[in-house]
């Protein structure tokens, strides 16, 4: 990349505060930037790092008085940073055809421009779109139907009859399609297994992170809409919906035939119970246990969850617990002396 | 499948209200479900749908008022739909023998009608039963006993020396048999690792979902029981024990030497500290954090885990915190009045 | 093995109580032990098993008094254990070269003595050293670089241009060097990917769980330093630094950017927030949620964390909450009747 500072700007709809024509080459953190990158400042607490750095150029929310380098004044610095790093680290596309150490099944369609690894397997019937990558030790089942510019990581399984749309991306050793966890107990109370007969279906632009697992529907599908990106060994069970653009962070769990909205953010290791609905726009912050329907646009904590607000005041009088308790145990004292000199009064009138 | 209502009744010890003599053919949710399937209602949050299903009879607990359709009355519908679902989606077994693109030690032992798919490895002195299913990817380490029946789905990982019993079903990427966690701290604070020599034993009708682990024992063995059913991204850790028909839902995790009785419930994200005794029939609900020994047939919550029903009325307590704070302020206030005007009583006595 | 108790003792700095010329042979749980073999009493949980075991010989902290078998007196016998069970199961080195169906680039380096197994993949200009052990199924990108004495096991992933260390071990399922959890949102709430471009540095010493996952850096890298210890199932975001003899027990996570110092634990299902600093010799208790630093050698506790001391405090108030409430409704009744008493002293008063 070598763009100017006012090419930049334009670029994310920012404006230049200082020499717009300088040339900048790469992207970097504050920290290991070199002369000729440009940096990014989002987060208060490096603020110190600003005199030290060696970039030429800075991405800011406003006016910084802590550095005299050019600036790039972008109402949203984190977003300008991923436009400008998106263009700057831009590989040019370049199948690699496919491996004759892949083992593919005669019946399967592979669409243009493939770059299929060794070690990898793909199915009877199984279709797939053009531009797709497919790493090593990708194991793809039977009647698997997948789009363009697909990119399967190392170790990826698609188990049979998954869907995925255009631009899908699975890190390595993501689970797609195994059983959902479905049983009935007999009259001894052994489990009875339910057959796990659906599917997933995985829409465009959705992206899973490595050793997640999303589970086949008992019967219809499991559905992660558009553009839904989910983290690291996160658990999608039998049925779920997940709706468009929303986000589930790493190491969270959504129980069996639970509708996730639109937009929705489940922060790390979050837990959604079973049969549930949880409206657009909402958030269950980190370790949020969710046992019912979460209202659109709401934001919920604690375990079971209750709206952040009363979770945050709960949490304010458990720590004035201590305190609490000692006020109870005076005003006890208080009332029995006040009690000990009623009876007095008493006894001192009767006495008189 | 092609069965009447009457016979499918008496396949779950149901009975029929309706015209028994229509022939069912497939089964499906209450919204998939089309003419000629049989739909089921276990969930009372789905009702609504009980006026607009296409199905053409409907499993149920009781009479339903919502339906004119054909019934079968059974009474735990759920097994009666595992029973029919079963029934329904049962495949012929079909082995498909070895591929030659596996990797086979010549000392492995393969039984009766293999299913043995590309790019599975098997090592030395290992034993396989009749009709196992090694779907691609699969990695059997040296010396493995696998018995009967046993479907291992695809980048499964068996580390050496493990034994599984019959009809064990593994989902993809179930990792049996890794080292367990033990180290002893050197004078430095340094980790000395402890050898990790033991094995992992899994019984008959155990399955395990996708991504979990289960960890060698140190000395002896790591040994889930008969019928146990694991979700996915369950951690096992080295020497535990398992009950039979035990039910260990997602993301839940057991620390070392601790000892799960028969039919205990481990609901989501559960764990369970070291060296403890859960006791058979036990439930542990989700999330809950056990650091003690649970008794058999109890039920537990929270972090640290406690008998529900204390978890329940301290949570109810715990949301009335606002109103106790509010009632201790206004006592405070209440008493100093009091106190004022004890005070001022006795002034005015001592006054008068 | 075969060594007396006198040589055994004097390898852990332990002494000896009884006949010191006995052979041992072997090492073994108090339950498994046969004669020959040396057993440890660590745990008293397990003193029962002393009056029955079948050891010849036993590891203690101190003389006791359950058990006439002779004893090595060591202060950590755990520790002893330890030395003693590395001794006993060491396995003489035995490289295996280079496996005919490994899938090796042209451009790749390997070291003397290798050990590479079938459907292992190693990818462009990727250099591994000496005596290196990869399992089947293990996937390595390009760019890699290993380090000597380095165990990888079955269907571990390194992604490109990771880096590790000298006796590194990864257990099977481990994934290094997936892409960060990185997004800004656009204008219509959508996410826009952040190109992860940094790597993942894990020095010497460093050995992971079975399916755990650490993500490559944004920019510069994930690094995991000399002796950190991690469990199975653990999320390591991008960016995040873990400190030399850190341990990191199961299905913990950490989120981005967080710096984890030196000999800190995380025990199991601890959740770190991003962007924090967690001091030295810090520990997190189980499933504990930390939201701001942590000071060096602090113990933290519960979501959010606090003061080890000040959470046992408030879950000692919280189990008195219902006491607490059924005093302040006692107190509500005493004050009502001394607030009824006062009035009606004062009306007789005035009626007098």
């Amino acid at each position: 990349m070598n763009k100017t500072l006012a090419e930049l700007a334009a670029l994310v709809n920012g404006t230049v505060i200082g020499d717009a024509s300088i040339v900048i080459s790469g992207i970097a953190s504050l920290t290991d930037a070199r002369s000729g990158d440009i940096t990014f400042f989002t987060n208060p607490r490096y603020r110190r790092l600003l005199s030290s750095t060696q970039a030429s150029a800075v991405i800011a929310a406003e006016r910084i008085s802590d550095t005299d380098l050019p600036l790039i004044i972008a109402p949203d610095p984190y977003r300008a940073y991923a436009i400008i790093a998106r263009l700057c680290f831009e590989k040019p596309f370049c199948p690699l055809g496919i491996s004759p150490q892949a083992v593919i099944a005669e019946s399967a369609v592979i669409g243009a421009e493939p770059s299929i690894s060794p070690l990898v397997f793909i199915g009877e019937d199984t279709v797939i779109g053009d531009r797709v990558v497919i790493h090593p030790g990708v194991i793809i089942g039977a009647q698997v139907r997948i789009g363009n510019d697909v990119i399967l990581h190392s170790n990826v399984v698609l188990q049979e009859r998954s869907i995925l749309g255009d631009r899908v991306i699975l890190h390595p050793g993501v689970v797609i399609g195994g059983d959902g966890f479905g049983y009935a107990r007999d009259h001894q109370g052994a489990s009875i297994k339910i057959p796990q007969v659906g599917i997933v279906q995985i829409d465009d632009d959705v992206e899973i992170g490595a050793n997640s697992t999303v589970d086949r529907a008992a019967l219809g599908k499991t559905w992660i809409k558009r553009g839904a990106k989910i983290d690291n060994l996160v658990m999608v069970a039998h049925n779920v919906v997940i709706g468009e653009d929303t986000v589930v962070v790493a190491q969270s769990g959504i129980a069996g035939s639970t509708e996730i909205g639109n937009r929705v953010i489940l922060a790390a290791k979050a837990g959604i119970a079973g049969h549930l609905h949880i409206g657009d726009r909402a958030t269950v912050t980190a370790t949020g246990g969710v046992h019912k329907d979460v209202p659109a646009g709401s934001v919920v904590s604690g375990r079971p969850a209750i709206p952040h607000r009363d979770w945050l005041k709960s949490k304010i009088l458990c720590s004035r617990l201590p305190e609490m308790h000692t006020e109870l145990k005076q005003l006890k004292e208080a009332v029995a002396r006040l009690e000990e000199r009623l009876e007095h009064n008493k006894n001192g009138k009767e006495e008189s």
